[in-house]
């Protein structure tokens, strides 16, 4: 493995959460010596330090602060700033218990965890304002600081499912909804509140929709939509801050949930920031949420939270084998990021999270996963142009993921234990991964400009960000839109259509829907095109083709004869629409010839375990390959190559090890 | 299949319910169009349409619900009108907070769901004494309108167990209980309070008793004994007022339930009103709840509510096979109802019920059961002249059910997993059905004079109505009791008998308990007098016979050799007393020996899962069957018949398919 | 079997609770002949009548409690007389409601329970001295009295595992805490309270840990342990005034539990009783909380509580099999007991415990038990000089068992599903017993003095009442020490130690411990130095022996190689480390050969499921054996010796039945 020494600085980055704030100071030098040796060359800092930073109010102790970037920076490890307001200093709530987050329960939160303040509380976001002011003016010049994440992991506590509940909380909601509605009259019409006389005569009776209540699931939707909006509110107050103050660029580090709406968090911020705690028989689902962190913005993310083996709080979650943590750590790298994290650097040695894994322990040793650590850090730097200079191709096929699906299918599951986020990763994403389908993970607000094949499945409404326009009019200049099933059947407002079960898919594919049944106790038998049968899943309608042309036809069962799936030229493209969800093996065929169909061809010949990234640059072109299922894998190149990481020529075939990772850079001159 | 006219509003109804407030009402003609193809003669209308008929206080709009009923009328199609009263506008709620139901948690409901008002505040009442009369003024002699609903599925709301626990029905409580006890000592006494130094010295100490606290059996059991009559007293409120002012008779839709007393609540109804929503695997248990319904009273019942296929609120609760309509919409019809109206007509577009399975779909269509609900409409009119004229013929033999029996069972399972209504259906009803032995399902109240078997297992006491007279007469004038196991085993106030561990059974019956053993974690084997070993279940009493006859005997632990079951001759009756719960086969047998000599026979010889109803009227007599497994079945005829829904003649032996329902009516002329 | 007549009052002591307060005065005499018949000769009487006591404030009646102690003593039947403090009268809560335990959620808790007052109140305090000292100038002096029960079953109360959170507790808690840290940045200091800004700037600001948030271990360590001491301290405010006004000795009922410090509460008490309620699968495991409970003080101790049969509330919880009652009667008196109480007499009539086993049923019949009692009262009578006149015999081995430990573990399990109780006696304790191998279990605190090998598995903290500075003493000093897995990693504050993964065990063994791992989701092999493989398990510890010697070495994962458990001298003594908890098999191999150098060995040669316990007074010697897994078992005598039970004398190979027992007297004159 080669070792070409990195400028100061440089992405790719390796590194951790890092906090000298729970620990002596003198052990500083101690700390940045092992960095060193494990090879980093970048750590986070600061997120939850206000307690530090502002022991009293208004008494700002940055000192401590600098110490520790300072010599980072001069031991050549760039530091990412963290804002610190996700843990208010006792002295804060205590003053101003109105800033406390209320349960849907009334129960007002307490001192002593993390995200316990209201986002929309105005005397929190005063506060806010005055240490990420004060912060910003300390380090927003600060060469040593590369970036800025604002809070952490935001997002509307569980708390039952419903975020804050205060009375801050709950004015803010009816004034955002009357808002929206203008009057309380297309309120009533939207929702359909004569049911149960749920009407409303003003907007200041819309009631907190508790848990324990059986609440419309407009109302809640609404409720939910409004805490994804509150947080990001919070964040964008933030941002106009450090945007102010700072050089950097700023972000916020989110998880792999659907709750909050990415897409509107980061219109407003600088670079995306994902942290990611898969457990091993989970780990190929993290590539769905890379593919749409990387599709938010056109500048590569930072993977700034993951393990090197178990999370934990006070019990450490889960052994992982060996290799985990190198493909865990180079997941990221491959799908477009350029920072990995691991939290955290040192394993805390009190508090809620003391068992959680690290790269060292609290009394400074290295995990068992040190030298797996050492080695990604080697491999990051010898390939570190390779993976600047190229960027992930975009193969021209997306997926559309919507948070607010998310909180429809949340408070409408439609069947028994639909879960959206799992259902689309498990029943669909994993198809498109096995067949080597490389996509972006798209919102439906997302320009749809680059893409030939956009797949929409389980997207219930197509009238957010416009998407039913701006999809009709993609698909008409020559568009494949691979839609359903439970797609386009529900208004902005979380209805029912009544003119037909969908918005407009009979109208656009020409299918006449005539019944629909839920995949509840059991699921259907349907024929393929091909002549093979197989069993649908989840969902039925059961169509009229009425001129589209039928994919597969139910063979059993009250839809028997009816279509499943149907495809119907439109425009100078056509539209799939999709009556149940195909079983995993023709899902795959079916993705694979309408792909091709449209000049959309597999990343690789390559086991269905193996994650192949084509990336490309202006002087470079080439793939990194991933093994994220712990077996051995292959994969036929169809260019010589070279993998960065042991300098080894390849050609055709190449065996790939379990959690392998080979970064293979095309040999040049050869025709492509 | 003939297709007779039928007379307008004659029964049999087949219907629905309908929401015309939530539709453009220019869409009425469009649904009337509709039921009309669906064969529907019955509407059930306004159950929860407060908001629309007061939009703000005082100010009425029966506009609307006359152009509905007219319109409906004016198709021949009847209406069954339902009061409001379930769902309080906003604007009451908002002026009137004290009305809300509070839980046993202190928390205050919301607006925004059903059965959030208390049945007891004297506020509430008053608004719905407005509403319920407005309502009864505009409809009482509308000849369009058949019956009235009060209502809706009235029962203490699960809210842990403890109803509505709001000052007002503390105070109500403490106020009754006094009532009932006359001085506090009295019920020191009758609960034993000297344990736990639980004593009170007077009614105003009687708490609230909450489910996070470990709260004495007889407390509890009275507390909801007292929530039961608390939803009675207030439909009664209502009914008094309907009574008054309307020609039609007054029910309310209930549901498959035991906490909440029936014989009470229709002691001043006109008519059983009952909703059904068993799912497909349990379909047969409702024949007992039928059994139980129609035993209320001496008319035809109405299935206010089932399902044409899932039920669901915002999923779909489980796809049905083909003919589970069918099936599930004759069982009411053959057991005595002259009324079955699926819930719901159109489903619904909004709401927390959008996903309930209807006749039509939101957008108008019919769901894949509208030509099951045409074949059943077009039976119900093909055989309404003997549904009309016949009724379900008295076997002869009964058994209790007894909602203070619920309750004490709830608060005092006795046995790990002991539920009651499960219990009864599941290890005693279950063998009555397999033997095609048909009976009333009775409250203890009830009458005993048409019976010659009455079956009281699982009935803890019998001092409710006097029962424990009453039977000992009945008895002695000739009857047979079959009781036990688990009866006789507490007094009225949930206490155990101090004397001996029943009541009167070993008075009665000479034997004696010389042990009693919880059926967990094991069952015990016994031999029964034909030589043949079973487990018995639930519970062990051994007994000493002492002169009675011991019908089965412990074969194997503590209780070898003593008496599981035994017989003894009481005045020119006897009582069966069952010490344990024979296993199935064993008990079907018993049943059957112990009816025959009783004089009571099978319905027909008839496969276990065929219903077979005895049905006779003056001028036809017959049989109604319908399979409820699923599966083939058979009956052997002993008088020829013809099928009213074919036309076919039988004779002997007749194949029927599953969910398959044959209306058989004998042919005149031939011998009984 | 001999029926010697036992002196007035002389132990052993069979008997049981017995509640004269439920019942009519008039049937004291039927009861008392009853319980003469089931050869008692104690009863546990009082505990929870205070409102028969104190009917009113201040008036007082004793007389029904002086004809009970009096009759039961005219028939030689002596009484334990309970406090009532557990449960207040109702005038005394609704005068004073703020006694009332308050939950974590802020719920006040209500009458007609239990434990529901709160431990710290000063004015339940009075109120308790009151009637407490009346009590005890009532009794204190009285003949047939031959002790006291303070309350009962002190813990604090489930409700979330927080025990009582009522203003008086929260204040108490941040006034002990302050004196124990003297200021709070020395608790700061202590806790790691930068992490998350949790830092406190006064004592008052210390929150109740309540359920809902996520808070920080040593908190929650922290409250706990101060609930603990609450009981304790209620417990000895009771202890002063019975010890100042009574002859008698003084203790408290006691659970097998481990959350209430059962060391500090006996400090002040002068006899250790406990309740056991075991199911027939686990009866194994009360062996183990005898052990400790014998080890808690030198004196025979008192089993309070146990069942004849099912345990149960309003339910009955499992019938057991023949003998169970036998076996489980017995195994407290082998293991150190000299009385054993049944609950309950006679079966309550009414309430929360209705239907609980007991001796007699409510209407005074012997349950199917009764045998078997008369069996033990013969056996009991037979063996009465034997078991009076011996003790168990110190084999001079002990195990650690820390109700500090036991909070630690709840609050940090550190890998998932680890429970401190269940995992000591499940996977260290039963090899111990299969082995029969006789240890006491005793507290941090207690002397190390008398024994030769101590275990420590799963110890976190050293610090405890200095044991770590005893420990060391005591191994340089011959002591044999088998420590670990999870041993001395926290300090006394259930933080990390941060210059090693433990506070002394590397410095004292020399080795070091390379890595840590959980065992989850999987466990590794290892080597033992006698060559056979097999797994450890819970956690894993990979340790350089570093002149230590090895005796097991991991074979595989990441550990392979390094040491899983290694062997120290140290001074005279010795140190066992373990890395992990090895399999039962080889555990068992291991504590053999260490006992065994340490000259301890079995107590007999015995199968796994015979408890065999040496027993050794002046005057003779011998066995007591009870099989507790209801399958054969064999015992080879090394003595010949006399079953007291039977007469039948024996030498060699003994077989005893499924739940047999034997008293086993060596016979005089046999050299040792």
């Amino acid at each position: 493995m080669s070792s070409v020494p990195m400028k100061r600085f440089e992405a790719p980055y390796l590194g951790a959460a890092y906090y000298p704030e729970d620990w002596p100071l003198e052990q500083i030098g101690e700390d940045i010596a092992l960095m060193k040796q494990a090879g980093m060359n970048v750590m986070r800092i600061g997120e939850f330090a206000w307690s530090r930073m502002e022991p009293r109010e208004g008494k700002f102790d940055f000192d401590w602060l600098h110490l520790a970037v300072d010599k980072l920076g001069q031991a050549d490890i760039a530091t990412i700033m963290g804002t610190p307001t996700c843990t208010p200093p006792i002295w804060l709530v205590e003053k101003h218990p109105e800033v406390l987050v209320v349960g849907d329960n009334g129960r007002i939160s307490q001192h002593g965890a993390r995200r316990h303040a209201c986002p929309n509380n105005r005397m929190y976001r005063d506060y806010c304002a005055k240490i990420v002011t004060k912060l910003a003016e300390e380090f927003g010049k600060d060469e040593n600081v590369i970036g800025w994440q604002i809070d952490n992991e935001l997002y509307p506590e569980p708390r039952n499912g419903r975020g804050c509940c205060c009375p801050v909380c709950h004015k803010k909601f009816q004034v955002s909804t009357c808002k929206k509605f203008s009057n309380i009259e297309a309120l009533n019409k939207a929702w359909g509140t004569d049911l149960w006389s749920q009407t409303y005569q003003s907007f200041s009776q819309l009631p907190i929709p508790r848990s324990d209540t059986w609440h419309h699931p407009s109302l809640l939707t609404e409720w939910m939509d409004f805490q994804s909006d509150s947080y990001i509110e919070f964040t964008e107050h933030q941002a106009e801050i450090l945007h102010k103050l700072c050089g950097q660029p700023v972000g916020t580090d989110m998880m792999c949930l659907g709750g909050i709406d990415y897409y509107k968090m980061h219109r407003n911020l600088d670079i995306v920031q994902v942290n990611n705690y898969h457990q091993e028989s989970d780990l190929w689902k993290v590539v769905f949420w890379y593919d749409m962190i990387r599709s938010q913005k056109d500048r590569p993310f930072w993977n700034t939270e993951t393990s090197t083996c178990w999370p934990g709080a006070t019990t450490a979650n889960k052994y992982k084998s060996p290799g985990f943590c190198r493909a865990n750590s180079w997941l990221p790298i491959a799908l477009g990021a350029e920072a990995v994290l691991y939290w955290l650097w040192r394993s805390h040695w009190s508090g809620q999270e003391l068992m959680h894994g690290s790269v060292i322990s609290s009394c400074g040793r290295g995990l068992h996963t040190i030298d797996e650590v050492k080695e990604i850090a080697a491999g990051f730097r010898a390939s570190a142009e390779f993976i600047n200079e190229t960027r992930c191709v975009n193969s021209g096929l997306a997926v559309h993921f919507s948070s607010l699906a998310w909180l429809m299918f949340e408070f409408q599951p439609l069947v028994n234990d639909f879960r959206y986020g799992e259902k689309l990763i498990e029943s669909f994403y994993r198809s498109l991964m096995e067949a080597s389908l490389r996509a972006d993970v798209i919102y439906p607000a997302a320009s749809l400009d680059s893409y030939r094949v956009v797949c929409s499945p389980f997207l219930p409404t197509l009238d957010e960000a416009g998407l039913r326009e701006r999809i009709e009019a993609w698909i008409k200049a020559g568009g494949t839109w691979i839609v359903g099933p439970l797609s386009d059947n529900r208004t902005i407002n979380a209805t029912k259509f009544t003119h037909a079960p969908f918005g407009s898919l009979e109208q656009w594919t020409g299918a006449y829907c005539k019944y629909q049944i839920p995949g509840d106790p059991r699921d259907f038998a349907l024929r393929w095109s091909d002549g093979i049968e197989s069993a649908g899943s989840i969902w039925y309608d059961g169509l009229e083709a009425r001129g589209a042309e039928a994919l597969a036809t139910y063979t059993e069962g009250p839809l028997k004869g009816l279509a499943a799936a149907l495809r119907r030229k439109v425009g100078k493209g056509q539209i799939i629409l999709l009556g149940t969800m195909p079983g995993r093996e023709h899902l795959k065929k079916l993705l694979l010839s309408v792909c091709s169909q449209a000049g959309i061809e597999p990343a690789a010949q390559a086991s269905p375990n193996l994650l192949v990234v084509p990336r490309k640059g202006k002087a470079a072109e080439g793939l990194i390959a991933v093994e994220h299922g712990n077996c051995p894998a292959s994969l036929t190149l169809t260019r010589p190559a070279t993998d960065l990481l042991t300098g080894r020529k390849y050609t055709g075939n190449v065996e790939i090890q379990p959690y392998g990772v080979m970064v293979l850079k095309y040999d040049p001159g050869f025709p492509i």
